[in-house]
């Protein structure tokens, strides 16, 4: 028995498509396929018949639950099913997961799927921020009043509303942009000895490494990292970067489009088990809600950070959930931000009586020409942004 | 798609048999059918027959997750799917749901699921307890080293050392004890007016709820608490008590069973996809990762608590993942401790000798005394705590 | 050098009057004496005078804080200076820290500031519950618009609402009186060892335990308890109670006293440096500041409470600083938040215009009725709590 | 009443020397000199005689400490206390605090104590990385036995251990020197439109805001960032990253200086109050303890930066303390890391025996080969990020 989720009680899972278990084994797989060409290279022996034959899908579920349960770890129970396949295939299973341990096909899989889920996100971002830039060119002219622990502060703009979160739009996508995803291949202790023993030459595993990052698309490090976790700690921080940013949108649309505010208008909505009339606004909810559940995800990525010996008793299994659940929510996050940057108006008369009505006066020539500037910068950063080249994951 | 968990990376999810979304739902389904029975009992009509329909596994499960995405909480699409049911039995759906909001099946099903977890984990705390009583009775005379600050300290026995977590097992059993599992009734924004203007007469929710609770076996709170959620902190808060109290016993079990130390067995062991001879301390292993992972659940379960408005704009949502790992973790957390104290021995050899090395001196007649005061004591509270009546769930 | 604090970007210190360095030396010194009286107790030979002689406003605090980098804990620098308290005023030393370790001394000390913080937390929370018990009644039949996920849902009234924040306090009220505050006593390794060959008699060491706590108003746990954290944990998780309850009253009041909504005023407000006519709803700001504060806190007394040997090596010391921040949040937002609702009051005309813009129908008979129940069990149940005799630190 | 802190509690402050109160309210000051100088800048007049006088150290802190609990803030308060010092100086006050707000003061001032923290985190991280890279060297061919899941595992060398450590620092300096520190300079509500209207041009608050960044040496972002705290989360995830494996070495030094094991060997050591004799690893201990308090730090760095509104009610207050604490930590643990490896030697004959004991086989030509490169790889990454150009805050 196993505490299994299909998505019940999951909105945040809806929108994530390359964190789930289906798609973690299958980048496992990959792993170990791409590991099997990897020897291949290094050796100049063809693999990719072999490496062909390897099918997640094929694979048994329950035997590899079991085997979780039993070793703590699916690899152990995986590594013979798969070796099954070459050899009901005819293909030979002596190179398969050669030189490796359980850790270097974990890791190296997880590293797939964050770079799978942050491509994806980086997307839904540049959708989202190019509605917001339109927003923001849309409403650089439209007062409204700005507001500061909650009370009317000072004239601004529509426009400088929608350029704050356009700004925060292009740090998340920069924060994934600036990510490495290495590939692990240290083998049992992290020092490569079985695969140098196996090529027999010295330096075979940083061959092996580096062509297994070549395959896979991820960067080679140049070293193994089985316990130490910077790189794991940086995209759980790039993660966590953009649900914080778009947290924040979330709960700027929630309040303005209160009907008692008004200003921000959103489009569709959820329904009402209670309520058949009503129009929740399910996506602005979901940013608020990724935004509440990350923090508790980033302090578990923390702390499972600081590993011990040369693989640590709890702590790397601890990761794995707060890892995979931080790229699940910057995925979904960024999917609930496309949407809501797709659907969300602004009404400019609603802004400009709530101006009026809040007492911190007009907005003069002075704040509309920095609301012009603001507008332009931001929209700028953004397209910057957005066109910079090797974006995260192509290293 | 969805992220769909079924368990490849989840050691801790072996052993959670009562919070997977196919118990959750379950537990849905038995909310909706224990308010049409309570509908009855206070009308004086028997539904029961109509409750017998409602039936979990016959649901549409894509359907469902369809139903989340687009509603934010999966009651929406879940009450037309039990209203045919009950059609296509012949059965009225007339009040069917009446009078209660989404949040009051969720958050009923996910106190039953607690209650039921938490049960489980009490019983398995009891197996874990009973074990580690066994080892400090036939331990409390044997030498041992106890060590502060990782350095040798003083002398002590292994009576004592079992003592000490047998302690932190009837504390986590004690938390268990003193919560409610309250059942929630508040209709769309908690006063129940729905209910009351249904049966025609003031306070009929109130009858309702207490019907509800009845029938499944909650406290009724005499409320309804859509954002006062003290309650739900407070399970979060027994969970993280139980998981970190059996963290501590992973920690010391995996450090004292290493083989420079020893004074500590442990039986069985998981493999390793690298090194076939090596036994892992799995059990040993899967508290501390518990253990690393429940702070950062906490942190969300009490973020989540701060909610607003009559039913919070995305804090309620957040809470959901963390409620339901903690219960998961403090169930598989038990079942892992259970195994690992029935499988748990110690080497008084090697103990007296690392003693005898350490130059703390020896265990002489007033260290002895105390570790049979000591043990007497644990035990002794161990046996109070489990034989008291009343436990957590049966309010 | 150190990183001290005397409140230049602490808002919530400003309403901690019990857990600053000051306050946990005065409770340190505190326990040293009673200890001594303890030991007199014991010994049937009048300490007092002696006991009398230690004060902690003498001490340097410049020794103690090199002390504190030297080794870790401040108490091995304390004791040689409050011994030659004792010589200087020619009493022995003999029975100063006798049978005690530092953590003896901490965990007592800190229990000590634990009760006097929440018993301050206690007062200030009925006189929050006094003023919003006064609202719920007078505003049991003005009706309002009860909101969820951010939208208009159904008519309710304004004493509803302040009878659901009731609750909350309520709650956190019997969440403070719910615990136990257990002294220390263990010495070494936790076995008393000492305490009974210095007393020349098994069991002494209990004895002096036992005296210890009468002394000093802590309840005696019948054990020591230097790695079983579940007191400290409860201790913890109580603060955190408190302040999400209150969290959600400060989230509340700042939306619905937004000009925009404007059923709730609040009087008073802070200053701003840059518009000197704005007034800055400063108590609920600290509520919320609280809230989005205590999570990480909660997270970092749970890591700490998976204590590893007889004391560890860094757990220990990591939990001080969450546990003091968590009481003197709880203390300072109860103090802001009975500020807060001192100076609130209800706009009825405001609330129902805001009813009758947002659709949701008027507010009827059934309504108002259950209004008035709700109102009357939110009061009584406050009253019952106010009144409940032996609170939390008396134990 | 305030929650002083003068370090009675806090072996961690004790190594912090850029976080405390006194050291902020002297960059706040520092602050509000380098913005009268600006505008001396982009109005081409002298205001540094003006500047000068500003006198942290002369401030009236209990009106400071009045003024937060009033304000929320401490600056509403601040700047009429320098007003004073100018007038008294017989200086204008005209161009104090001109065009800024709270935000911008407090924001740029912590950022300043982030650049001073992280470089003396980054010069004490480099001392421990030279100890440990002289380490490696000396034991890339002492053998010794890896454990992975707390196990003997295969054979490795001491050398190996000592250049995991050494990626954990090059990581944590490759953290810090890719940080910017961006000032803080937006007026009321993020616009600059009161700096504009000053200077009597549109874009004067580009130009100001650019003068104070180069005064201060910090960067300019070119932009206001009040409610998007990319930049802040990123400077709390580098601190944390340093924490973190930081927290991994003092774990393994830990583990690996207890005398059952005792390959590694450390150093002094601190006192107990209960056993005269012991000698506590103390700063290995601080690296734990620091590691332990991190997460939850992130935790709530994470939650506030997701603001709302042009300036949040509570999300910022919140982040102050989490903000501090974390490169406090970075700090004060950087200093335990480069004492801790000052005195830190290997043993490698007990190394050699563990290895031999542990049944994992010999360290062969292979494995002392494998230890050679990657001990070179490690120091030569080393020294490439030790020598990068351009470290963290001179952007």
């Amino acid at each position: 028995m196993t505490a299994a989720s299909w998505g019940l009680l999951d909105p945040a899972g809806a929108g994530a498509s390359a964190t789930g278990d289906d798609e973690v084994l299958r980048a496992m797989v990959d792993v170990e396929a791409a590991l099997l060409g990897a020897w291949g290279d290094v050796l100049g022996e063809p693999h990719d018949a072999a490496a062909a034959v390897l099918d997640a899908g094929a694979l048994d579920r329950a035997s590899l639950v079991e085997g979780v349960a039993r070793d703590g770890v699916v690899v152990v129970a995986l590594v013979p099913l798969l070796s099954a396949q070459l050899e009901d295939a005819g293909e030979s299973s002596a190179h398969l997961h050669l030189g490796a341990t359980s850790q270097d096909v974990v890791d190296s899989a997880l590293m797939l799927v964050a770079s799978r889920a942050l491509a994806d996100a980086r997307d839904r971002l540049l959708a989202s921020g190019s509605a917001l830039a339109a927003l923001a060119v849309t409403g650089r002219r439209d007062p409204r009043v700005a507001r500061t622990l909650a009370r009317p502060a000072a004239p601004s703009t529509l426009g400088v509303l929608a350029a704050d979160w356009l700004d925060g739009v292009s740090s998340a996508v920069a924060a994934i942009d600036a990510l490495e995803f290495p590939v692990q291949f240290g083998g049992a202790v992290g020092t490569g000895v079985k695969a140098d023993a196996a090529a027999g030459r010295p330096g075979a595993a940083d061959e092996v490494r580096a062509a297994l990052a070549a395959r896979l698309g991820l960067a080679d490090p140049g070293r193994s990292w089985h316990t130490e976790r910077s790189a794991v700690l940086a995209v759980a921080h790039a993660a966590s970067t953009v649900v914080a940013a778009l947290g924040r949108i979330g709960r700027d649309a929630t309040l303005l489009s209160r009907p008692e505010l008004g200003e921000v208008v959103l489009a569709g909505g959820g329904g009402s088990s209670a309520m058949p009339h009503k129009r929740n606004p399910v996506d602005a909810v979901a940013l608020t809600a990724a935004a509440v559940e990350a923090p508790g995800l980033v302090a578990t990525a923390t702390a499972a950070a600081s590993a011990a010996d040369e693989r640590p008793a709890g702590e790397w299994h601890a990761g794995w959930g707060a890892f995979r659940r931080l790229l699940a929510l910057a995925e979904s996050a960024s999917a609930a931000s496309a949407r809501l940057g797709g659907g969300m108006t602004f009404d400019p008369e609603r802004a400009a009586d709530l101006l009026a009505a809040s007492g911190v006066g007009a907005a003069d020539d002075v704040v509309l020409a920095a609301s012009d500037r603001i507008v332009d910068r931001a929209v700028a950063r953004f397209a910057a942004v957005r066109d910079a080249s090797n974006p995260g994951g192509d290293a």
